[in-house]
């Protein structure tokens, strides 16, 4: 009764009432009229959030699913891809496409930085028999977010494919896909998108459809030409998740009466507004350059156990946050911010950061970590000029 | 306002406000320990229900997802499979088998009709290095239920792997895995569990898992070795729909509260009921011998419109059910009576049934096929027996 708890993870994310309450309505059926008009909808409004003209297909599965249906769908195993690994989902496509039997080259970026243009350019040039360009643009295990913006015109130049792992940046920061000549273009529900985890979403450009047409069907369960053909005419090819499609059109109704603008606007001024307040405490922000808008990653000096505070921050405050991956497991600390999430939540999420991390023996250098946060939220609101 | 609206679709099907309920809260982390207790408490309910002593793991998929996870775990590409094929799913376990590049060797059953132990046996010993059998326990096209409990002990005795699509009727009609020498039985959460789809279910028995140890991985989104790994920590290999697992857990409570000879009794009684009321009515049953539980499959005689009857159905009586697939589309009406629908739900449909069959023309044969329908329920209730 001390504490309400607060989802502060980098998804999945707390659900707005609106939406939770628009899943829990009793069944439709899938395949009969009232779903189809659904499906209408929300297709139009998928293809605004995405920036794009072609048909932005569910799929009934996981993040990592709609991540193999990219792989598997738009290359032939003996196919070589060009790989951007600066983190855990970077190493995501690298074991994806081994397993699909690609030729993987790996531009390694060391976790919490951006790759540079310079470097994909030079590994372009290095494999010009490279079918594909895969990445994330917002690198969930770090917080990196990659310049996914300036890399259309290096792979359309080469009759390469750009394959972007939107996951915690589609509904969080800008990703026009057309507009950036991105060729194809995943994300999951539990992110930006403000509901359960359950869904993957994938829309792919003119030249990755045709390229598709050339590649042999891998996984039976993950066939885009055929569920191209079905959400052409409102359907999908396998029976969808039909609550999460209602609570997904629920959710875009939310995007589109607030507008696209607003979202991205609230999702940077509450990065400012982090990285504001972990400076000011002292602490070091793992991604330094480029950072994603959803989420930020602190690193925590020597000696201060990461398992050991998320603990504290949970029983003592109710907040719940996420820790480092894999090598910074126990070191980092990473506070999700995306999805329906707001000022107060944030700063509820830094001040249990703080005094957990006060209680773990570590010193805070500001008490005004949180005004200060606050005041650069509210600046952030107002000078936000929608760059990328 | 006239009529409500009533969904006796072979799934999805209608949902317990107890469990929509249960997944309209906030959402919860899918790694964090409020989590794992609800994974723990599941999968004990889940063993209960599948009969088996392994591990039953929830997959982030459609029913096709989960039984390409089995065919792609189980069997290398090469490898001979026999597939019993009486309707639109036995025909999806060759298309995946086929996609997987296993030689598949068809038992061709006509639709309507279950296969019989002789003909399996034939085909087992006319193919002795078949590494598996695969077949529906229900083929929801037809509602023929096919001897799943008699096969068990015969592929046992040739080293082959019993392969189960139970996706309408674990939760419906009795199918103890271990008891039943199963090797895989998978099942989808939208028909008897009384959830939405979205979620995948699959259970291996010892020998399976002893085969699934020596096949290469295919898709790297279905891997069973990882995900029997996680299920054992309470975890799932990638995100799970938390909101279907936490309406699963709820499923579960509900059933083991009711106890499962509840449940497969009044399934077996609304079955008595649509079969009894159908026959009073004069129209043709299409299985005729083994039938499923969860839903009835009625041929219309020559010159009705299957499609307009549907519609007239949902129209005018607010009752939605599914016509016949494939080549019996618009010959044949298939009422799905699983899930949360009791027996006034069903005579519902069946008065809809024969008063949009009457629109179209057609002759209802007795004015008393509801009351003779609800006196086969009452009895049937009564002298259950728990027979497969």
């Amino acid at each position: 009764m001390l504490n309400k708890p607060r989802l502060l993870t980098p998804g999945p994310t707390p659900l707005p009432e609106q939406i939770r309450l628009a899943m829990a309505q009793d069944m439709i059926h899938h395949r009969k009229s009232a779903f189809k008009l659904v499906m209408a909808e929300l297709q139009e409004r998928l293809r605004l959030l995405f920036g794009t003209a072609q048909p932005v297909m569910p799929l009934a599965c996981s993040g990592s699913g709609v991540m193999t249906a990219a792989v598997t769908n738009l290359f032939a195993p003996g196919e070589k891809v060009i790989v951007v690994d600066g983190g855990k989902f970077g190493e995501r496509w690298i074991k994806i496409s081994e397993g699909h039997g690609l030729q993987v080259v790996t531009v390694k970026v060391e976790w919490g930085n951006a790759v540079s243009v310079a470097e994909v350019e030079a590994a372009l040039d290095a494999h010009p028999d490279a079918r594909g360009l895969l990445i994330q643009n917002s690198e969930t295990s770090t917080g990196a977010l990659h310049p996914v913006h300036l890399l259309g015109g290096l792979t359309r130049a080469r009759n390469m494919l750009l394959v972007v792992d939107g996951i915690s940046s589609v509904g969080i920061s800008p990703c026009p896909m057309d507009e950036l000549d991105i060729d194809c273009l995943v994300t999951g529900s539990q992110k930006g998108l403000m509901l359960p985890p359950g869904l993957g979403l994938i829309a792919l450009s003119e030249r990755a459809w045709a390229k598709a047409e050339t590649v042999p069907p891998a996984c039976f369960y993950f066939n885009l030409l055929s569920e191209r053909a079905n959400c052409l005419k409102n359907q999908t090819l396998f029976t969808t998740p039909v609550s999460l499609i209602i609570g997904l059109n629920e959710s875009m109704k939310m995007f589109m009466e607030a507008g696209l603008d607003t979202v991205y606007r609230k999702q940077w001024a509450l990065t400012m507004f982090a990285r504001t307040s972990v400076k000011e405490m002292g602490l070091e922000l793992l991604a330094k350059d480029r950072f994603t808008w959803g989420l930020t990653s602190v690193m925590l000096p020597e000696g201060i156990d990461g398992s050991k505070l998320l603990e504290i921050a949970a029983e003592r405050f109710g907040v719940y946050m996420a820790g480092g991956q894999d090598h910074l497991k126990g070191r980092a600390i990473r506070i999700g911010h995306m999805g329906w999430v707001d000022w107060a939540d944030l700063a509820a999420g830094l001040h249990a950061l703080a005094e957990s991390f006060r209680a773990c023996g570590g010193y805070i250098g500001s008490r005004d970590y949180l005004e200060k946060g606050l005041q650069a939220y509210h600046e952030a609101l107002l000078t936000y000029d929608g760059s990328m």
